[in-house]
């Protein structure tokens, strides 16, 4: 077998075999496939697509490329949540504790943020002493002592698509949707998990831009887990504004506090509540959604929710007394208000700006491995929907350093559009797409 | 600027500017933009072929990475023919001198052979002692004494290009007509050349199988010469059974010289002609292509044409004899028959086939820089159309190993096609594709 007649072969649209994908990804992990035969490969594949055989070989070759958990050992449904990203998206930080609390195993290994879109690690480690790093022998324990880790990615998991992605990332074949569909699986799959309830973004501050695409995605997403035994659902989830109200990592865990006590904004406190509901169902601890949405209320009204998280950041190494007391987060020193141009209504928040400014503040990365000030960030007054006075605050800065501060001030200006009639909402969850065996009531 | 905006940009159908397809040339020549990346762009041209903007700054791009030669000083019109490679295409032999015996300058720089399909350098190394390892000084020397060398691509001559063929042949990229264009072109137009008549094979032995195919390629070389003030015409001609009747380096050295000697089979011949006349008449030694030709046949038939070839060797050091005595070229120790298995009319040979067999005997290479025996080969007594009877000789092998002899016999046997009617033929030379700006009359 060579690379060359494999590639020739996807090139022309033919489906490659099972053993020759796997031929592919065992060589390029070994590094016997050079990055240029695999850069042609990745383009031939954004350019032809994969089948359905073809994709779930493919996250079945990464999967096994490293070590795939098994936690079959502990009773409880082990179920995660993903997110294909997006501009203030902190649910992970509700939904770990959450579901935890309420009977579900969640082994959550998670990303860093890159560009205008934050990472749940970085989120994290906003809080005081939090470790991500854990060992998988460290990451077992936590889990069996309270239902829930939260780490990054370590070097025994699917090494196969920390290659491949590095060279996607520089060749222009992150985008396609098959490739995506093979590094999110393959990674989370590695979990052990039963069950998986992805949040497919759409809208301006996500990865699709458009609806179809995001439905695309979410379908391979589907059908991939449902063609590995793993039980999947995916919702379609408007990102076309930020999620909540709060961008920054500190700022995001506050908020994710804020909802796991009973409080925070609606929209955020409603997709937790949604994606929750989902866990339960999946993980067959609730009879349907509506029930498991129920149960997720209850178990923050109850406080469960939170103590789950003082516990899960003590195990972590964290200072678990940032739930009750968020002023224990690290703080900017200066805030600036953005005041608002024109009375009206806020008509649009373009978010891959608001994530963009964010980033040049310190909160983000332009480049992997890259520092970042886990204070700053912005909290946003108005969303869309809102009727705005002018001159009153759209939303407030948090920022240390001045160095790019006017750059960030630009980009968030620009970001609102105002306009004298109220714009038209889309709900947060535009559809839900089921996989075909575990069809369940809403 | 970056290549992964550049990949994307190409990826997603966009046009690249001229500064930006110098930005890849160049820096992938001086080594800054690694393999993959030029691999994963070199699958979106696959993808999205070009504008003729960009493949003139592409070809000009690769032209300009290594030396262009210059022969202004020299008042011959600088003329050359390339052909896109077939089987038993021996016409460059034929019409080097002929072209410099009419009084044009033709400074031919020629490959190898790979895979089926011959190469001039290595029919021409047939002839004991001509070297075709000339330095560009000594190249200048012989052309000025004679009109005309033959010799290989040098490191000097668009360097780009031969790094870039070595990646798509490793990369399954090759078939891109836009990159098959600027590889031609760059190392053409690096001669200095006034003008360019090229031989566009198609069929079962030519790189292009199909009409339209052929027909392409050729409208954009004759269109990016055009761009880049190079008078060129396009033949597509047949190659649907080897050309001539002899396959194999020193076979085919001989049969060229039979052609030069006046003699020689009628398609070789009659090829020769056309390709001659056309150089001539864009050469303006002619006024018409018939003209051309008449002129070709005259210095055939007057032993003009013979008499260069004897200077040509004998100034690029090889024995001049051979024109007279072509027992000198190498011969094989044992020749064998293949008798034809039933009586009829052969409908085809399979061009491929007979291209294989001829590198399984020795004669050509699998792999780049393999050795080679010259003087192994096949010669064909009956073609397309030829009556034949039951065990009368189809060919003969000539051959010195025995190793891979019955392969080679069986791909022999199983490329001729008898049956009971005589085919259709087509005619050799299926279509001239002139530029626009010089029209001539054939």
């Amino acid at each position: 077998m060579r690379a060359v007649d494999l590639i020739r072969k996807k090139r022309g649209a033919g489906e490659l075999a099972r053993a020759e994908i796997e031929f592919l990804i065992s060589g390029f992990t070994r590094g016997d496939i050079p990055d240029y035969q695999m850069a042609a490969w990745a383009m031939a594949v954004l350019w032809r697509g994969m089948s359905s055989d073809e994709l779930a070989a493919l996250t079945e070759a990464m999967l096994h490329s490293g070590r795939v958990l098994d936690f079959c050992d502990l009773p409880a449904p082990k179920v995660d949540k993903h997110s294909t990203g997006g501009v203030g998206d902190k649910t992970s930080l509700v939904l770990a504790p959450v579901a935890a609390a309420g009977g579900l195993c969640v082994p959550m290994i998670s990303g860093r943020g890159l560009a205008h879109s934050g990472g749940t690690l970085d989120k994290l480690e906003a809080i005081p002493g939090f470790n991500v790093n854990l060992s998988l022998a460290e990451f077992r324990r936590v889990i069996e002592k309270c239902g829930c880790a939260l780490i990054g990615q370590t070097e025994e998991i699917a090494p196969a698509d920390k290659r491949l992605y590095a060279l996607r990332d520089v060749t222009a074949t992150v985008e396609s949707p098959y490739l995506i569909c093979a590094s999110i699986m393959s990674k989370k799959l590695a979990e052990g998990i039963d069950a998986l309830v992805l949040d497919v973004k759409t809208g301006s501050g996500a990865f699709m831009k458009s609806e179809a695409d995001a439905e695309r995605l979410a379908g391979l997403l589907v059908g991939t887990a449902g063609r590995m035994g793993t039980r999947a659902v995916a919702l379609i989830t408007d990102m076309d504004q930020p999620l909540g109200r709060h961008v920054g990592n500190a700022l995001e865990a506050e908020e994710a506090i804020h909802v796991l006590r009973g409080g925070g904004p609606d929209d955020l406190r409603e997709l937790c509540l949604e994606l929750a509901g989902w866990m339960f169902a999946l993980g067959r601890l609730a009879a349907t959604v509506q029930e498991g949405k129920r149960r997720a209320a209850e178990l923050i009204s109850s406080g469960r929710a939170a103590e789950k998280f003082r516990e899960i950041i003590r195990l972590q190494g964290g200072d678990a007394r940032v739930v009750d007391d968020t002023s224990l987060l690290p703080h900017t020193q200066h805030r600036a208000d953005v005041p608002c141009p024109a009375a009206g209504y806020v008509t649009a928040i373009q978010c891959e700006q608001i994530g963009t400014a964010g980033m040049l503040l310190g909160g983000g990365r332009e480049k992997k491995d890259e520092a970042i000030d886990p204070a700053v960030g912005i909290v946003l007054h108005r969303k869309v929907g809102d009727a705005v006075k002018k001159g009153e605050p759209l939303c407030t800065i948090h920022y240390n350093a001045e160095s790019r501060m006017a750059e960030a001030r630009e980009l968030i200006e620009r970001s609102y559009r105002i306009a004298d009639a109220a714009p038209k909402r889309r709900p947060l969850v535009l559809r839900v797409i089921e996989g075909e065996s575990q069809t369940q009531k809403t």
